[in-house]
């Protein structure tokens, strides 16, 4: 008998694009190779939790290595910002302060070494967060593009968020907090590789006063947010669906996507399920204040599309499935292989 | 009038390798445009700390980018383990986790990865500390070296600790845990551009146990630890001159420097005082616990070289003065340029 507990093989001999994507491949090698080896035996979330003294922090990193540097609607600085201040907003935390590390190419113009820190300066005032420390590296010319910059947020749980993949019931509503894919397709269309254009911009912005509008208006009847970046909705739902054991029933109908991006997709052949977004998160809660929930998104300036997008059902467990308005039923799947590589 | 604590101007055009050798380019670049322009107000130290309800912690965050990735006596793996916990040991706090991003070269054997991940878990263990997450970006081929690790610290600062160069006051002793420059010559030779060969090994080990001895023995008789990684013992200690506002006088033939090292040095015309080091601190202690101190490192195990090597005096002010036992004095200066790029 296989049972999905069982441990994960990585069995690649190298690594390839894809383990770096957020879906299937970067899970296995995660959970296959990384996380047994450097001892780390939480379960894998947005941040890590931590008790000290009688607070608990949670604890975030992330690595930032987009190309462009620069896209519409934002740049790295500001993304390492608002991507390591949103995992500590869905852990239900505010966030403390940041460090910031960055490794430099050689040969790198100032001025762009300098419109990024101002970026990054910009978007920690913004998210209401100080960089409190840092690290800087610079290796040869043609050893990284550009620049690098690992971002490690700390942040204070907030003592009424109880989130976990484990309190999620059957039942329960699911919400998102706009629409999907503007990043990914974003960036996509600013490498300039394609010829297509469209007027889209990066959603990169902090999500916390969408987390705290959620946690001061229902608090336990908040389950559990996770940001969908790399990989997509797509892939957030079914880690949910496995973590929580439980199945996702999703009206893709009531999903937000803009009609760029739709359209992007369908010349692509890409899901704006699987498309990273870099200012939004899914969450769950419980189906008698669900409404409430939506309300509270709402309110919050830029919430207006907030959406809810479906259930949680009992069974088909660990499976997420897709419903149409006019009937038809497809699995949605984690993303598999990288069809946008440095997303983020 | 110039004074020294007016703003460091950076003018350079753009970024060169010196920028991140840990010297005076790096100085300038951190204090000239990434601090001022990121919103990072307080004084740069090893790990900056923060008050989490009653508890002081310490955060440091460090990228590494060594190569190549396994020298003799250890790996970048276990680099990014001990530099990190070292920042926080010299910050007088005890490791409470870590977390660590990778990126990763598309191409890479999965071989050498899972060899990383293993000396990092080791390392993680040996200094008792728990890896509590992670992130994993993977860049295409040619836009990075391998990998590069950027990891976090968190630690708890110990409450006997009072360490700043602040409290430092003429009189006081300097104290060196062990022999200087062998991770830098080591990882210089390791690369085999030259055509030396010594034996010898990186000194990378968690320094906990000697801070721990020191603050356990002298309290508030501590003052101030630094490890003197990239710039090596001579920029700690210019560092420490220029934030005190006082003098130090190095007796240098008392610093403990190995034959291999003084002789690849004197072939390789650089100054063991500037070399990079990953397993030392220096400590300045008061005068009347010096040698207690001194007893104290020679206790722990790896300690015997442990030795006295200065003293801080009122003037000159902000000046590193080396005296020889046969007389003559000369300023010891920050490293300036980098003679030994990606040392860690």
């Amino acid at each position: 008998m296989i049972t999905l507990s069982s441990p994960v093989a990585f069995k690649d001999l190298q690594i390839d694009m894809a383990h770096g994507a957020g879906g299937k491949a970067s899970r296995r090698l995660v959970e296959g190779l990384i996380a047994p080896l450097v001892g780390a035996c939480e379960p894998l979330t947005d941040a890590a939790c931590l008790t000290v003294g009688d607070v608990r922090i949670a604890v975030t990193t992330d690595s930032f290595v987009v190309r462009p540097l620069r896209f519409p609607g934002g740049s790295i600085g500001e993304l390492a910002v608002n991507g390591t201040v949103n995992d500590l907003a869905v852990a239900g935390a505010t966030p403390l302060a940041l460090v910031c590390s960055l490794i430099v190419e050689a040969g790198t113009p100032t001025e762009v070494l300098q419109a990024e820190m101002q970026a990054l300066g910009s978007a920690a005032r913004r998210a209401d967060v100080i960089v409190v420390g840092g690290d800087t590296k610079v290796v040869e010319h043609g050893k990284a593009a550009g620049l690098y910059i690992t971002a490690t947020g700390i942040g204070r749980v907030d003592p009424r968020a109880s989130l976990s993949a484990g309190l999620v019931r059957p039942g329960d509503r699911i919400l998102v907090t706009g629409h999907i894919g503007d990043h990914g397709i974003t960036v996509l269309l600013a490498r300039g590789d394609l010829d297509l254009a469209a007027e889209l911009r990066s959603d990169t912005r902090p999500v916390q006063p969408f987390a705290a509008a959620l946690i001061d208006a229902v608090g336990g009847g908040l389950r559990w947010m996770r940001d969908p970046t790399r990989g997509g909705l797509a892939t957030s739902l079914n880690e949910l669906a496995r973590d929580a054991g439980l199945g996702i029933v999703l009206e893709e109908d009531q999903v937000p996507v803009r009609d760029e991006v739709r359209g992007a997709c369908a010349l692509l052949g890409l899901a704006p399920l699987h498309i990273a977004n870099e200012g939004q998160f899914v969450a769950v809660v419980a189906p008698d204040i669900a409404d409430l929930a939506l309300r509270m998104l709402h309110a919050v300036p830029g919430g207006e599309a907030a959406a809810l997008i479906g259930r949680v059902e009992a069974a088909p467990a660990r499976t997420v499935l897709a419903v149409a308005a006019y009937g038809g039923t497809r699995v949605v799947d984690m993303l598999v292989g990288d069809p946008l590589p440095r997303i983020c």
